[in-house]
């Protein structure tokens, strides 16, 4: 079962707009084990929408469309739609009312014709009620294909996703099963990895696909096995995961859940009762962004101090002056100090600190580009690691925010006096 | 001149990793004149990566490919490419001095075949230097054609980019000027504007293309003419926006740069040598994250107290705590003393708080959700405003994030008492 995720809008073109849909649409299908051969964005174009249209018909059999369900005269998806499967506009009388509905509780403004013609939709598709906005999304089948058109605002799509796309998918096709193992390791490069699995990797069952991330520090080693028999192709896999530990049992720090590291953190934390809290420098706000995204976190998670400035470290997180002045900004005892003072002034448990140059010159420290000090402060104590991170800013960052959770989860599951 | 963006790898269509790196290079391509006409993101897999090369040369006259050039099995782009072209693979002495000089310099684990192979590449490309990693860029020249191989790792493909490939397209290529405005629209909806603007849109010349980019609260409007001559672009352009501010000057807050408002901000400040600082409830560090995402900003940016825990916003920010007993966490009151306390404690000229209720439950307070209140602080006073940001939780912290960069841009603006 191959999709094809086909985004219309000159915004991801010319770079004005990141394409998150796609990344989103692809792991929402591979979960119910559909998989996606293809992405294609292309301009809000007439006679491109219309080719790709046809030709992605050639490739796969489920196509996504997102982008272009607006209410003006640049949205031209729907009238696309209608030309390409030889069909008129009609007015849908549900979606007409959720329209109004919208109109009256959310917006200000007075609800108009243009907004109202959003309810005419394609007489051919089904219709798909999209409960965060005014443009409907489409389900067509024709020719043993499915099309299906979304609006292409994030949220409008994602709840789409959910409670109609997914189900239906799931409905209507037999799919294979789809199984993902990500092997998270650190301390080798992707080569160094190969050359120590490379008789394992030649010894692969064909049913087994391997491919490396390599990522800011990181290696991930990603197995993907696709088939009919869901408990078989979890036994070839751990089968293969044992089998890897023999080649680079002391580089595996662990794998890759369906949710990121710092959503496992927060919910040990959570299950224990213990609380975090950061105290950020060079990640600069970083790591209380991503410990702030899930709902929920507001159980664990009591807040950060981003002290970008040397002064706000020594005022309110209580670092020493005259540490500072004799360690410098960037160094061991600031980090630990300033993982104490988050860990104090938060009454928290756990506590993460970051302190470093990133570059791409020296800031308040005579620190080499790319130092980076995380200090990690916990019931029993407080350390902190020294870092080279490398010569670029997005780099030093990236990897520092990278390194910190991963320090933050190691003390996490070694802290047993209270578990 | 029309360009493609072709990305292999899987872990873009099982939405592994997001494609930034496609944005990235549609913006570069744009500001030197070159249209990206289609973005097309395929699998690691031989067959579909000929075909696709062949259907991208009959689409366009440039193809930028990213990804696929690691040291391991699952890299195949090279050997694509060789089959493609017909070519065979010569070591390049230059690039093995270069990835020796890397694992000397930066890397712990000694260096290996599989990484000196890195410097075996095609002998019929103009080998490009990658300053910050092993995999070489590769430029081809086919039938009037241009073929470009990078790396998938951001940085060392933003380095070919800069260093190598905008510099060799821009002598290559007589292009046109593409030029963008962009206006930034608060307040009404598209649909509204769209009614608003009717006759302007229908008498735009033909040259101009109009978007509509409604975006969490803002609407932006994107004008884009293409052509030869620049100034008389940029006056059909200009013109037209002097005449759109008959029809919807009440609501057109400002023009898009090329850098995002927080730029646009910090630079600001920098020049006035003021200070900002910030405190973060529902924001959760995504402010100070924009604010520490530019080099330099440190001069500016003091820090941010993100004081997720009601307790924190007591004892860190000095919000009195019979306030918030008596207005409740999420309250007028309470995001102007939040301001106020980041203020005082950052001792900054300017500071910006946040306070609401994201969903999807109700947390410390009884406000309706997406209840958000943000107050701006400034040498004049504190002042604080209530907005419904609706239903969705990504979407309420998103327009918080958006609503608070646009009250402090606007309050910087207005200070004038030091300017």
């Amino acid at each position: 079962m191959l999709a094809e995720i086909i985004t219309i809008g000159d915004e991801i073109l010319i770079g004005q707009v990141l394409d998150s849909n796609s990344a989103y649409i692809g792991k929402e299908l591979n979960k119910i084990g559909i998989s996606v051969y293809q992405i294609t964005s292309i301009q809000d174009d007439r006679k491109q929408i219309l080719k790709t249209l046809a030709e992605a018909s050639q490739r796969v059999d489920i196509i996504l469309i997102t982008g272009g369900l607006g209410p003006t005269n640049d949205d031209i998806t729907k009238k696309c739609l209608c030309e390409f499967f030889d069909d008129t506009l009609v007015r849908d009388e549900k979606t007409l009312r959720h329209i109004e509905h919208l109109f009256e509780k959310y917006i200000d403004t007075p609800i108009s014709n243009l907004n109202r013609d959003q309810a005419l939709l394609p007489s051919k598709a089904s219709i798909l009620h999209n409960e965060y906005g005014t443009a409907a999304g489409m389900w067509f089948n024709e020719n043993a294909k499915v099309f299906i058109s979304m609006p292409g605002v994030p949220y409008e799509m994602k709840g789409l996703m959910e409670r109609e796309i997914i189900p239906k998918l799931v409905e209507t096709f037999d799919r294979p099963y789809i199984i993902h193992k990500t092997i998270i390791t650190l301390g080798l490069g992707e080569s160094a990895i190969a050359e120590r699995i490379e008789k394992w990797e030649a010894n692969l069952p064909v049913a087994i696909k391997l491919a490396y991330l390599p990522n800011l520090g990181m290696v991930r080693l990603r197995l993907t096995a696709k088939g009919e028999d869901e408990a078989h192709l979890k036994d070839i896999i751990e089968n293969q995961v044992t089998a890897l530990y023999e080649f680079i049992g002391d580089i595996i720090y662990g794998f890759e859940d369906e949710d990121p590291i710092e959503v496992v953190i927060s919910r040990r934390l959570t299950e224990r009762k213990w609380s975090l809290s950061t105290a950020e420098s060079c990640t600069g706000g970083r790591l209380a962004t991503k410990f702030t995204q899930a709902p929920g976190s507001s159980v664990c998670f009591m807040g950060s101090m981003v002290c970008y400035a040397t002064e706000s470290k020594i005022e309110l997180l209580g670092v020493p002056k005259e540490l500072i002045e004799e360690k410098s900004v960037v160094s061991e005892e600031v980090a630990k100090a300033m993982a104490k003072g988050a860990r104090d002034k938060f009454h928290t448990e756990f506590a993460v600190s970051t302190t470093g140059n990133a570059g791409p010159t020296k800031g308040d420290s005579d620190a080499e580009i790319g130092t980076v000090f995380i200090g990690i402060a916990t019931p029993e104590g407080v350390t902190a690691h020294k870092f080279m991170f490398g010569n670029h800013r997005d780099k030093v960052i990236g990897k520092s925010v990278n390194k910190a959770l991963e320090l933050l989860q190691k003390s996490i599951l070694n802290y047993k006096a209270k578990s």
